[in-house]
């Protein structure tokens, strides 16, 4: 054990004893694993190395692929998954994508070399109902679970915020408030979320706004996407804007003020994700919370399921998003409504 | 060649000509390396799949070791480092940590086991000034650079943002606004970066406001640690605030307004890094930029000279940051201090 750690620092931090976080230190058994887990994760938190004593021993590989870290809601599943993947003795391999780098099937070839004992992969070509889902059949000597994008062409679990829902949810709370031009800012329309969103909206239009066209514009999932066809909606006569995503919300937010328009009192926008940081964003934005917990719980479960040669307890799952009100959306009023 | 690829979607993206597309799309060699790149961004961008033909050939493993996701900053840095060694035909395997997870050393391990061709520690154990430099001695066989933390016990190339002149110039800011109770908001000591951000405040505050007593307060680099120690300072009297960290400026400004301060009329607060995301935040952040970009090709260019049995051509370096004033610094004025 290293003489430099504050055994009362730690015990605090962890809030056990002091005795507790000896005994944890010294590998001793008779620590709940929970308890266990609390004195790591204090140890970390505070900058100590951990004594040779604790260490974990890393179990097989699992490769993780994700489109791009710049929309930070792929960095939060990546940080989750891979707190679940350690907490089961794996060892995660985190692959990101940006514009012009690494393709997906290059990743998935190089995970295959390097063995790994499974693949998570989050929002992949899965989702792009154009890409050839060939790809994912010659995957299966491989346990591979699916998150956001399931595909009725691919026998693979999936795991999926209910993107219809979550639309629905938007409108309902835009509607309640006195809104009546609502429009949709989403992504490329080959991607089966985009898809699940637009039906979502028309549906949600259509029960409860009849006498409505319901406006659409799509751009690409980034902020200056949300930037630019947030123009067209405003042009439209938009008062209340549901973007899908939040980095294609700011953009939004962006716009508003570019054209001399206030957000919420002119405008109210509603985000998609709940990306780290949406509470601290001017305004705070009101937007639908992805579960990405239990997203990713569920995933990891049923992988490991797969890599230990069970049959899954569930093929494929939806998962229930929440709204959340910060302050970017406000009660519509009379008379501001541009043509 | 995909049928589904508009070519002049792609044209458009790349600012290049359909022929041109039409010449990378099927592997053609008359194209720049420039203009190979900008078209397959666009692909990327417009959510493409690549042609067989242009598929890019990786070369071998590098390891990227970085502390967390949840720091925006180190987001950046691992998307700019990957996108640097892709464009030089490695494949990045990025490993990042969380409080109870895989440790930097099992993740040195593993690494070493898969064989990669080089490592990049971006503000690893090396950065620790009580962590012990033997485990980088041991790696001597595998070359590797360090990010942000030099340590003089430890031969590697190590390049690095001047945390002496990124609290000078905070400081220098927030008096030429007319502030002289100033604090700064920093992590843990045993940290060099701490340790530098705390020698430089002490120097500037020394070289301008001499007969002012350097109010510091330390916690965890998070929001909720600036929240935590943000009290102290303003319990102190200071109405300038320096984080170590966008992430502990945000729990500064969210301290304040739960002490009924307003940001910046009453408090000023400046934040270090400039994470994505910082201009969009309630007030923007003035904060003082890392130059992540030049950090990280330096480095990248180092490791690779070192990979390919070269002599590198630079040690050390260090890189000067620059300070952003967004919205989150004013004037200071009379009978505000609270003692």
């Amino acid at each position: 054990m290293s003489s430099r750690i504050r055994l009362s620092d730690v015990a605090q931090h962890a809030q056990v004893s002091t005795a507790t976080v000896s005994r944890v230190l010294n590998g001793k058994p008779d620590v709940s694993e929970k308890t266990r887990h609390a004195v790591l994760a204090a140890l970390d938190m505070l900058g100590y190395e951990r004594p040779e004593a604790m260490r974990a021993r890393a179990g097989g590989l699992i490769g993780m692929i994700v489109p791009e870290l710049s929309n930070p809601i792929f960095t939060l599943y990546a940080q989750e998954i891979e707190r679940l993947l350690v907490g089961r003795g794996y060892m995660p391999l985190l692959c990101t994508q940006s514009p012009g780098g690494i393709t997906e099937d290059e990743y998935v070839r190089i995970l295959l070399e390097r063995h790994v004992d499974g693949i998570v992969f989050i929002s992949g070509l899965h989702a792009d109902t154009e890409a050839n889902p060939v790809r994912y059949h010659q995957l299966s000597d491989t346990p591979y679970v699916l998150i956001n994008g399931a595909n009725p062409k691919i026998d693979a679990p999936s795991f999926d915020c209910d993107d219809r829902y979550a639309v629905t949810q938007a409108v309902n709370h835009l509607v309640s408030l006195g809104h009546s031009r609502i429009g949709l800012l989403t992504g490329p329309q080959r991607f089966a979320p985009t898809q699940a969103k637009v039906d979502g909206f028309r549906s949600a239009m259509a029960a409860v706004l009849p006498d409505e066209t319901p406006a659409i514009a799509t751009s690409l999932f980034t902020i200056e996407g949300g930037q630019a066809a947030a123009r067209s909606l405003i042009a439209q006569g938009c008062t209340g804007i549901i973007a899908a995503s939040d980095l294609m919300a700011l953009g939004a937010v962006r716009q508003s003020r570019a054209l001399g328009l206030r957000v919420p009192h002119d405008v109210s926008i509603v985000g998609f994700d709940d990306s780290p940081l949406m509470a601290f964003t001017d305004p705070p934005l009101t937007t639908v919370r992805q579960p990405v917990s239990r997203i990713s719980q569920a995933a990891v479960s049923t992988l490991i399921q797969l890599i230990s040669g069970s049959e899954a307890d569930t093929s494929s799952l939806t998962f229930a998003p929440e709204l959340l009100v910060r302050s970017s959306t406000a009660p519509a009023h009379e008379g501001k409504t541009r043509g």
